[in-house]
């Protein structure tokens, strides 16, 4: 008798440390992020949803994110305090909105006259740019990676077309953080306008100019009918988005689901670059079929030559301020100082062929 | 009696039942990937390193992949073949190195005068790229994904300055492929000669000229010291590496490790084409500080304009062959119709900022 008695209960405890062994490999974690954007909004939220989606097939569902935009959260701007204080595990935003928590935060998504979106890629991977976001973001309990890039932006809708610097002075123009600020010193008065109020004012003339994303976004905004100037760009030469994550909620995932994690991101990341293309691409076309009067025009050589220097003085200005905020930007104008040269004898001289 | 001896019976079989479900679920998967390349080749090698990697990490081990290289496999050109009999479940390689096998697989790689890196990867991703690459390899049993761009490359390097299209006749230059059939048109003599017996041959006059990769690759190889001219590219604006899989292998997988598989060649393709861009940028300072000597050039217009010429001949002959070549060349055309007047008003006007 006491043998099967025993071997039962060996089995039974057998068997439910088994199961307990498997439950823990097969615990779902639920994680909850919170994006900056609109519900479906195109391109950014699209990045976000591929993200979440690749996490949860890679995982066999073990590790499932719930995606909460604007109209839910109703907090847009307040994406990096939920997910530093543990609210939300994840969020997708952009780096440069935290620069009144941290000037330093404001280096990671794109700057006037700064690198393109491949050299920036470079710069993030292989050049030393994601050690100096790591380190920013340290202090707060935060991870930070890059969150999808949309390639260049154009430099914006203008009602009238700018012709020297005279035209910019005094112009009310939609444009803001770091770029603000540059066209300031050449005379406009940059202003800041809520998404959902920037077509009627610029239909009303309580503006005169906008800057938003690039053909991608900006025709569902509808600026085409009221702004028949479409100018290029220099302010944001590869804007890259961010997927923030709470420190210690990444480190309460299993290593596997760590890897599937940062690995989605990665390729949700670089995936969001190849969708802008494909979306600019095809908004552009539209944009000549359906807009002809639209007038595609870069700012004169003077009026970028000014832009420039103003810029050149507000980064000389950053650098005073904080041995970090130095080391970042020595970081990228060395790295693009490097990587330009080749960016110009091989896509640029490329481009030039046959025109 | 009966009923625990009928608990044990049951607990056992149930306990029995359990290890096999988690035996299935923790069955470890073991790959073979043949490369093209030789052991440790930079920057190539490095993606699929990157990318067994990850797997590996997201799977927890469940799925390892194991990498022979060229000096093991002995059949560099034979990725293709030991990938569809099964005798590796994975390869990595370039697409047009199949097109004595079925020309239509020449089209995914690049070709002269085609897309940039990022045009392509939006052709692939978004704009029906991936669809038709599967359906000119699905008659073999084979999948086929970007396996890692090297960006732009250089048009070779040259013993003597190519001034007008009277210097290409005659010109023995190592240029393989597509490529080498449009030069062949302007009177030069493409010829074939192994990877190893290059130098040797630029040095002793058996050939004038040669391309290669990019700056990237290049030095290693040491043309820089026979051939001063380094001419800017055409012919490959940028060619996609290529992961091949064996489709039975691949269907023999769990979901969740087929899409770890998915997602981790995505990701490391990408990061090649960053990789690229970064060890372009060091090795081009390289030249500009080792080698002063060495002159970069761009064919004159004249010359590139009887290149572009006969690629078109060339293109037009290749749609006449097959509905299917048609197919793949005209949605290829349509995209960068519609593409490259982007990247011109992006990325192109932003680079002559201030030249």
């Amino acid at each position: 008798m006491l043998k099967p008695l025993f071997t039962t209960l060996l089995i039974s405890a057998l068997s439910l440390l088994s199961t307990s062994a498997m439950a823990d490999e097969q615990k779902t974690y639920r994680w909850r992020l919170a994006e900056t954007w609109p519900k479906d909004f195109p391109v950014f939220g699209d990045t976000v949803k591929s993200m979440a989606q690749r996490v949860k097939e890679m995982s066999d569902g073990r590790l499932i994110i719930t995606i909460d935009s604007k109209n839910k959260h109703k907090a847009p701007l307040g994406i990096f305090d939920m997910v530093r204080a543990g609210q939300y595990q994840m969020g997708h935003s952009a780096s440069y909105y935290w620069k009144g928590k941290d000037l330093n935060t404001m280096f990671f998504t794109t700057r006037p006259f700064g690198m393109t979106a491949t050299e920036q890629y470079a710069w993030f991977y292989y050049g030393g740019g994601m050690e100096l976001m790591q380190q920013v973001y340290q202090p707060y309990g935060l991870l930070s990676f890059p969150g999808g890039n949309t390639g260049n932006q154009m430099g914006g809708w203008f009602r009238k077309e700018i012709k020297s610097i005279d035209d910019l002075k005094g112009l009310k123009m939609r444009i803001p953080g770091f770029a603000g600020e540059v066209i300031s010193k050449l005379g406009a008065s940059p202003v800041n306008i809520p998404a959902g109020e920037l077509y009627t004012a610029l239909e009303r003339n309580t503006i005169d100019a906008l800057e938003w994303v690039g053909p991608s976004l900006d025709l569902r905004m509808g600026f085409q009918k009221v702004a028949p100037f479409y100018y290029t760009g220099w302010h944001e030469p590869a804007t890259e988005l961010q997927f923030l994550i709470n420190e210690k909620a990444f480190n309460s995932l299993p290593e596997d689901l760590q890897q599937i994690l940062m690995v989605a991101m990665r390729a949700s990341a670089y995936d969001m670059y190849a969708q802008s293309m494909h979306e600019n691409a095809l908004n552009l076309e539209k944009i000549a079929t359906q807009y002809p009067d639209i007038q595609i025009r870069t700012f004169p050589a003077s009026i970028m030559l000014e832009l420039q220097r103003a810029n050149d003085q507000l980064i000389e200005q950053f650098k005073q301020q904080d041995p970090l905020t130095r080391k970042i930007i020595e970081s990228q104008e060395r790295y693009q100082g490097i990587a330009r040269p080749w960016t110009q004898i091989s896509d640029q001289v490329y481009l030039e062929i046959g025109q």
